[in-house]
């Protein structure tokens, strides 16, 4: 059986949900108790009481998605159920990074909830989150061919890398530099989507140069998705009840975003007000959520993370073209990264 | 270069960590900075600045040395160096446990000093375990034999476990059974010394029947060492400055553990006393640790502990001949597991 014609983002996403679901919810089944208690919420299939949750947003499930799509470019569409178990564990390992980056980061709301650790406590959400890594990693060990290890080789180095992006993430309290920022968000988003394909073409039987340029479309694709959330995340671009996250909410948390870095580097008056904001102690002068996002306007921080990820979303799709990837493979890889960084079908 | 004699358990120790330390702090050392530091300090190798350590009482190594043991035992003394990946592994994994079960369980002290979460905060604690974990299967990951992916397997197996019984223990703040104690046990003390044991014969190629036997041998001798583990926690053997642990310490923290379930089950006044005691709600009456330590002594707790010790570390030596394990390896392991029950060489 096969596709005629190029399917839409949607569809591309409806059928990794389909496909990926059923496996995904067996693997947090199957954890103890306790913990699949807690990533039925944090996943949004269940209520904080277990009961099932009517009318939930699903997960879009975007690194899924890259991997099952990578599977066909390596392969044709007949290698995306290899590579199913490959979609499993990225989603798998990129919700333990949720878990865990709400309990150090402090956050309390997510997908316009409250986040697993409020609801179960910090200790609970904590190993829930190892349990997924535990449950990434057998996910491929359980494969038990040869691409299943090299698969299983690539989340493991991943894995280290989100530790990696997680702890520079940390460190980021205070001000640092837009290139900083920049390996910041390679360590985080950029590893994960990159390793998703790679997952996927690798279970696919796919050769270290179409691998190789998959990774580098996805690293851009992610740097681009990056900076289009570091701007939503001040200026939104919905209702807070919809996007499940507060306006200004990275300001409102201090959290030095790529806009903001790039206003207090731009030379500008709005600028060094900026930069003096940064360096100043606790509350004084006040921290103005609202007049400081007018500043980093004014300097330029947001026309320059909308432009980095109009960029970097051009040199993923050049990537895709230089490699080779055949049609339909690459138009829906290429309208997948035109989603997640502009929201738009 | 054949060994003539069986070995002192202080000798094989010594050994162990002459041949894991080394490649242990490369692992440790290849981590994010941030990371690397509170490993370093977590393992006892620097003080929180960084600067090296005099005079550490160093870790015992006790799983890796049940790795490298397993090797000899099931390929003979020249398969302890297949081992060494698989020592180095474990002991990533078991320090991962230590430092978030620290954060978990709000653990002020570790070896006499204040816990990793207490000195960087359990941000970074929480992230530096996360990071062992993923440096432990990487470390079997990266040998890229059939020998190595099974004894990664293995690892990520007891990894899952470790979780399940860490979850048995948050749940056990109120009281439960004897069995449900001897279960969380199993699962987060058993599971880590077997899989030691599994992982060393696996990668010196030992056949099932023999990796089963020893997998047995393990599960029994960590038995008899948590409830020897109670037994001291409650009532020592030695000064807190060496031990590290302050006198009555999981009395005080009101941790139900095996003496305590059984004092409560005997039947006997004291141990009626004690049920209540349990079943009261805050301070209400005072929590007099010294007068409860003689009430399960009474009641017969610490008796039942230290039979229970003694039982399944008689059924570990009784495992070993069953399988037909060759001296030294036999005896030496033997004395291994008498050393962690008893504390005596």
């Amino acid at each position: 059986m096969t596709r005629p014609t190029t399917r839409s983002p949607d569809v591309i996403l409806a059928r990794t949900r389909e496909l990926t679901t059923p496996p995904l919810r067996a693997a947090t089944d199957g954890l103890h108790p306790s913990l699949a208690r807690v990533c039925a919420y944090h996943f949004g299939w269940c209520d904080r009481y277990g009961s099932p949750r009517r009318g939930a947003v699903p997960s879009k499930m975007v690194r899924a998605a890259t991997a099952l799509l990578a599977a066909e470019a390596a392969g044709g569409e007949h290698r995306e159920p290899a590579a199913v178990p490959g979609a499993v564990a990225v989603e798998l390992l990129h919700n333990f990074t949720l878990l865990h980056d709400d309990v150090l980061d402090e956050d309390k709301l997510r997908r316009g909830r409250p986040t697993a650790w409020v609801v179960f406590g910090s200790g609970l959400a904590v190993l829930a989150g190892d349990a997924l890594t535990a449950a990434a990693a057998r996910t491929l060990a359980d494969i038990g061919t040869d691409a299943g290890h090299r698969a299983l080789a690539i989340l493991l180095e991943c894995f280290a890398a989100l530790c990696d992006g997680e702890a520079d993430d940390l460190d980021l309290s205070r001000p640092t530099t837009v290139e900083d920022y920049l390996r910041m968000s390679a360590g985080k988003t950029g590893s994960l989507l990159a390793a998703s394909a790679a997952i996927g073409a690798t279970l696919a039987s796919g050769d270290d140069r179409l691998v190789g340029g998959l990774r580098s479309a996805c690293l851009a694709a992610a740097l681009a998705w990056q900076a289009a959330n570091d701007v939503e995340d001040i200026w939104g671009w919905g209702d807070p009840a919809v996007t499940g996250k507060p306006a200004f909410g990275d300001l409102r948390q201090r959290k030095v975003t790529l806009p903001v870095l790039a206003a207090a580097r731009s030379g500008t008056p709005a600028g060094d007000e900026i930069a003096a904001l940064l360096a100043a102690t606790a509350d004084d002068p006040p921290w103005d959520v609202a007049h400081i996002a007018r500043l980093i306007e004014k300097a330029g921080g947001r026309a320059y993370a909308e432009q980095l990820a109009r960029d970097q979303l051009i040199t993923a799709h050049r990537e895709l073209d230089r490699v080779g990837i055949p049609d339909p493979a690459k138009s829906e890889l290429a309208s997948l990264f035109r989603l997640i960084v502009t929201r738009t079908f």
